[in-house]
């Protein structure tokens, strides 16, 4: 195999097909010569979820991930949180002429890796190569199928008094990505919190019958999402800054440099609102994977008819909060 | 609305909200806000057909299409070949910062349009945006998902004397879209053959049994796609320089520039092998249809054991074909 990606890897000729044939193939699949055309997917159960998502994310590599694994995690994410128990992924690839095939191999690697720990199975794919300075060495474009289990779900109705829980602490992705592009000017050693959802958030639908959304707070961080919750649902909700679950370190850097870690990207957290009866249960189950360890309660559903999201803080006062407004961080995800 | 694109569009926040809001749910949507989520689709019948493609196309206007055109038109036809009947879509955009925004909205309503006609439905969408130089306009994903239908498909059990039928004249899109670049450095009226063939497709399908498979000739060409479908059957098949059709700008371009019609780009075309017993059916079928209205038997399978693909030339001799080698031409779809 070359070293580096030429033109002639995207033409639809010899090299295309050797380059599907022994990395992507060879890293994914079973060797079915059809990956790379339309799949045939038996899926029992009538009804199907779908999402799609574009990496564009830059450093490719970062310290907990890579935008291989991001790829996988991202979608399966956005599977897990509406409901859907993820099946499989297809995978477009633009990939910049020039781009190192050994950074290639192990971003595929990445995603396989990443495929099987989760159990989705990667059943189509794409390549297409574009000229030197056309794109920035490689974008990622998963698609995610999954199904929605008869009786499991989010109900979607919301009570006063449901609770607001987040499942990790918030902005390590945001920070981590950041400080591997050296842009902070300084270094901190948080990793980006990147991880695959679905069995966790699954445990979660499974063991209660009250939660009632779930997302996952990427661009736009926390705050954002949950505005977005509440101006779809039109809920008044109030969240408690002391409460809020923010690595030291990641509280370091955004007191430093004025970044707000409400409006931090995430990339392996879920935001779950549930019955205020089953929230010691959610906690409990989040808490029992490494991924949901530092899972807590952050706030509450306090009416409805408006939807506005409020911060309380520490000295009780409450301000109003927005979604995120301009440019934080391009390529984030 | 803006009149460019900018980083903020990209960032998940109010702008990238609004972008979405105003340009994509208008132009694809019910209005639903939860369009660019995980889209709850119903399906009957379990056996679900997939596919990828990711669209770089340079220009992306060109006579005869747009990249929104061929974002839909080729992957409802990579399902169509498949015997699949298309469904659904979803569309991931990566956008450069600056990109205009009513080419954009001239994009997505291409799209809308051809999904329209297609009578598919775009259910799931994500949009980033990369900085200035970080891609050349904009890059779109397309993801299709569709049903086969109990009873309908293609057979893949081959036998000799089966006929390959193409669709139309080849080359068509492979030409108009150099000549759009300024690459001849003649104007030619050439325009692509983008198109969405499910309909005339499905009708083929229904109307006989004998269909073997169906492919789309797009990058690679007739030749190479040829070749890739005698190798994966083990198959000998001939077709005859002669019956070839080719448009005669098409034919002058290639004979002045040295091109070779056979390895150029098609984007409306369909190669169908059908045994012999059923050629002038699916013939008349194609016909019937303006994107089939050139539709003729080039050639057959002669033989089975080995992969091949032979060219019998207008003076009798026999030349053995390969797959392209070596970059035409990229950034073609």
């Amino acid at each position: 195999m070359e070293k580096y990606i030429s033109l002639a890897h995207g033409d639809g000729g010899e090299l295309s097909h050797r380059l599907i044939r022994e990395i992507f193939v060879e890293a994914f699949g079973d060797g079915n010569a059809a990956m790379f055309d339309a799949a045939s997917l038996n899926i029992t159960g009538s009804k199907i979820a779908v999402t799609t998502d574009s990496f564009v994310i830059k450093p490719i590599f970062f310290p907990g991930g890579s935008i291989g694994k991001l790829a996988v995690a991202g979608t399966v994410n956005d599977l897990s949180v509406s409901g859907a128990m993820p099946l499989y992924l297809t995978c477009g690839f633009v990939i910049e002429e020039g781009f190192s095939i050994s950074d290639l191999k192990r971003i595929v690697s990445d995603m396989a890796n990443e495929a099987k720990k989760t159990g989705v199975t990667i059943v189509a794919g794409d390549t297409k190569v574009v000229e030197r300075g056309s794109a920035d060495g490689v974008y990622i474009n998963t698609t995610g199928i999954g199904i929605y289990e008869q009786g499991i779900g989010c109900s979607l109705e919301f009570e006063e008094g449901d609770a607001i829980v987040v499942s990790g602490t918030i902005g390590d992705h945001g920070i981590a990505v950041l400080a591997a592009r050296g842009e902070l000017g300084i270094t901190v050693p948080t990793k980006s919190d990147c991880a695959s959802l679905n069995q966790m958030l699954s445990e979660v639908l499974t063991s209660t019958n009250g939660v009632r959304i779930m997302r996952d707070p990427t661009r736009g961080g926390l705050a954002t999402t949950l505005v977005e919750i509440a101006e779809d649902f039109h809920l008044t909700m109030k969240i408690n800054e002391s409460s809020l679950p923010v690595k030291e370190e990641v509280h370091g850097v955004c007191d430093l440099l004025g970044f707000d870690p409400l409006y931090l990207a995430n990339e392996g957290k879920a935001i779950i609102i549930v019955a205020n009866k089953d929230k010691d249960r959610v906690i409990e189950i989040l808490r029992g994977f490494p991924e949901g360890h530092d899972a807590v309660v952050i706030g509450s559903i306090i009416g409805k008819g408006k939807g506005q999201l409020l911060l309380e803080t520490p000295l009780g006062s409450n301000r109003l909060l927005n979604r995120l407004s301009g440019t934080m961080f391009p390529r984030i995800c």
